[in-house]
């Protein structure tokens, strides 16, 4: 799961590493913009439940939907 | 380009995640690990280009090789 801030909201964490890498020689470096990655790993019957799950954390829990857009793929692990 | 700590790397953030959701009600939920997410726009002629400019600041400035790992992918964005 990816937990950005809305492209309107301004990001210091990304501007400081932009100004970082910019001033480190990578001219080539346009913008950038840091966001939380997550991997949770969970139980669920099926993909629709656990994507159900999932959505009800992030916008819950897992991020602030004032200032944050998240994203999310499922995976299937099998249960040893 | 997400960055995650090594599998054997001790996530604390992660399992404060993960206590917290299954103390919320989160019974389904097995792990959490947390990493960083980065969205990197670059000018570059070409994706092979591309490619070993993130790889190299991956390596060197946006991970630490020691006890994290990197993975990224590109996408095109026309200049306007």
């Amino acid at each position: 799961m990816e937990v950005t801030l809305k492209k309107e909201v301004h990001d210091p964490q990304g501007s400081a590493v932009e100004n970082s890498l910019k001033s480190l020689g990578y001219e080539a470096v346009q913008r950038v913009r840091v966001g939380k990655y997550l991997e949770v790993e969970l139980e669920a019957p099926d993909q629709n439940e656990a994507a159900r799950l999932v959505e009800d954390m992030s916008r819950r829990l897992l991020s602030n939907p004032v200032i944050e857009d998240y994203s999310y793929t499922l995976e299937e692990v099998r249960r040893q």
